[in-house]
């Protein structure tokens, strides 16, 4: 569903709609015909919830596509996350929490080696250590070139955001990086006539980059790919009427959400209970809330299945904190599944549950993948999500008379 | 799917397709947890029934999209409601059985109330008796101007449907109510060229109106909104090529029904079984006959729960009538849900059975909102029934060798 054709239906309410993402919800069994690690967790809270939610399982962003964290979030957020696509760049320079504008170029830098010809030897510069990334990042900063402001953020070892700031840059360009070692650095070259102002000033970054790094023991060359712009996006408060709050600690999560027009809130520590205080605090000044919890994700990548049980105890137990503001409307669910078995995100649909007082309950006292496949919301895009909740925060009027 | 591609593969049969439709169908329990209106209903019938057809939910516009009747029918019907838009106007004509032809732009007129400045005082006239509407509409007929045809028919109280009939006029215009008192009726503005004879035309009308209301009590200027023109749909004899009648007592579904190329049989009496009685009597001579139930949805908006129970009750006892003529394909649905507990239409996907000699039934022996969820049929958009319905009729042919 077109999200202007929605827009067109949304109205004002009071009513308060929270989501809380668990990054990586989905799992998968040890053993065939095991419990996945939400099967696991003994989570009295949610089940509880679930009993009186609808449930469903939550594809993405289409069969068999496994996302990445942008794309992930924008579906549950309501985006369709092929047509509004997040470049590597922004999200790199999002994830610094470097403020990005609409005439801000982004890339995702590394620090390399080259020998002598130009040729590479290491495409991460023997993965640096941060402290040094962070004095050459000092250094490429002394770079000037008329007309165009250069940022260069460090995130960790090797790899930094690049930004060009200037009127008029397309970001139809080609990368640096061959993706192999024994070859020179790839010019960037424009695709679209558009971009050629963007790739004059790319190159000549990086010929000062070149100049300003020879001599240096293992970073002493720059590669830059994923050259993108800060997507058009229409944001919570146009298209919903809703002021959005995010609360997440990460800074691409809150770079995401800012995306689509919500504020990111300040967590005073980083806790999960940090978080939910947060929510607390900030209950009535918004409509809408974003939670994001990291840690369900990271237990996920790191194959440690006990540890993401552990994690989902952790946010069940929390649960309560959440009800007790009384909310709407609760939206539980995950950006994408990282089954510890796979080490990374997958494909497989994300358990989903969705409580309001007038859903049409399942009566299935249980929140897993499971019992969500059994669940009225059936297997659904991501992206409806967003819909069926603002129906139910009573902010959707009737179509037609 | 797309109706053209569909079209293709449409081929001749004797079969007879039969389409009982309780209007706002869906529902919710009264306490979270409880029993839905349908799932409160003794329906001995319908739960026999259920037992030999494959159950479904079905989605009318889109997740979290309360559909109007027009949409709502619409997609039942097979047709997707965002695309074939039918305007107030339109809708308000159709009600009163007028017989809007393509050159037609019709709009909902109110009488109202302004004071000595032309400032609005009562949006609706007081809510005038209907009597004395007829009567001013009598007046406006008066209203003669070169070059088109103007038809003013009373609906109830204030309400009026009124017609502009000319070649080449447009619908793209504004209205004149401003939706609040104290201020003047708002001009008609062509929003763009092709309407500005409209506009023209509809301003005359209104300003004559004006003069012949003056002096009257309270009824003494018109509102006109919603103006539109006959949607340009492709019938169900074209498409399918089948001959369908629809039995329906109130205008407005008799209008829809018509739009899709339908003919909108006389029933002989204004009961349910009425309704089933002209089925019977026409049933040799049409393929398809969709049989509207309006006084479910009418229970659900007035929010009375048993009531909406009992006319369920009473189309199921009549249910044997219409199982007697050995249709070969019976879809059971409605055109959206009227929970009573919300005293309105609602975005809560539809009950639906679908019966046929060759169906996969799902051997679940109870029509409800839970059992649909359950059924084979999923959850699936509104208007992708009617191809299913087709092809239990044997009238779609392989695609490809």
């Amino acid at each position: 569903m077109d999200l202007n054709f929605l827009k067109t239906l949304i109205i004002p309410a009071e009513t308060k709609i929270a989501m809380l993402i668990m990054d990586g919800l989905g799992g998968l069994p040890l053993e065939p015909g095991g419990k996945t690690e939400l099967e696991t967790a003994r989570t009295p809270n949610l089940d509880a919830l679930a009993n009186l939610s609808a449930l469903g399982l939550t594809v993405p962003v289409g069969p068999g596509i496994t996302p990445g964290s942008g794309p992930g979030h924008l579906a549950i957020f309501g985006y369709d996350p092929i047509q509004y696509e997040i470049g590597r760049g922004v999200l790199e320079a999002l994830g610094v929490d470097f403020d990005l504008g609409s005439n801000d170029v982004a890339a995702r830098g590394n620090f390399c080696s080259v020998d002598d010809h130009g040729l590479i030897t290491d495409r991460r510069a023997g993965r640096l250590p941060t402290e040094m990334s962070k004095e050459l990042a000092t250094l490429l900063r002394t770079i000037r070139v008329d007309g165009v402001e250069f940022f260069v953020e460090t995130v960790k070892e090797h790899r930094f955001a690049f930004v060009m700031r200037a009127p008029g840059l397309g970001d139809a360009l080609t990368e640096t990086d061959p993706q192999r070692t024994g070859v020179p650095a790839l010019p960037v070259c424009a695709l679209q006539p558009d971009s050629e102002k963007s790739a004059c000033l790319a190159n000549q970054f990086i010929e000062r980059a070149s100049g300003l790094l020879a001599g240096k023991q293992s970073a002493n060359m720059i590669l830059l790919r994923g050259f993108s712009r800060y997507p058009c996006m229409p944001t919570y408060p146009e298209l919903f009427g809703l002021r959005a709050a995010a609360i997440a600690v990460n800074g691409m999560y809150r770079g995401v959400a800012k995306l689509v027009g919500m504020q990111a809130l300040d967590i005073q520590g980083d806790t999960l209970a940090d978080e939910f205080t947060a929510l607390e605090k900030n209950w009535n000044d918004f409509d809408f809330f974003f939670l994001h919890v990291k840690k369900t994700d990271t237990a996920g990548e790191e194959g440690n299945f006990e540890r993401k049980v552990s994690v989902i105890e952790e946010v069940d137990a929390l649960l309560p904190r959440l009800m007790a503001l009384k909310p709407d409307v609760v939206i539980v669910s995950g950006d994408h599944s990282s089954p510890a078995v796979l080490r990374s995100h997958s494909w497989h649909p994300v358990p989903t549950l969705l409580y309001a007082k007038f859903v049409r309950s399942d009566g299935i006292a249980e929140f897993g993948e499971r019992a969500c496949a059994r669940g009225s919301l059936g297997i659904l895009p991501a992206k409806d999500v967003m819909p069926i909740a603002l129906a139910n925060a009573q902010r959707i009027t009737k179509l037609g008379a």
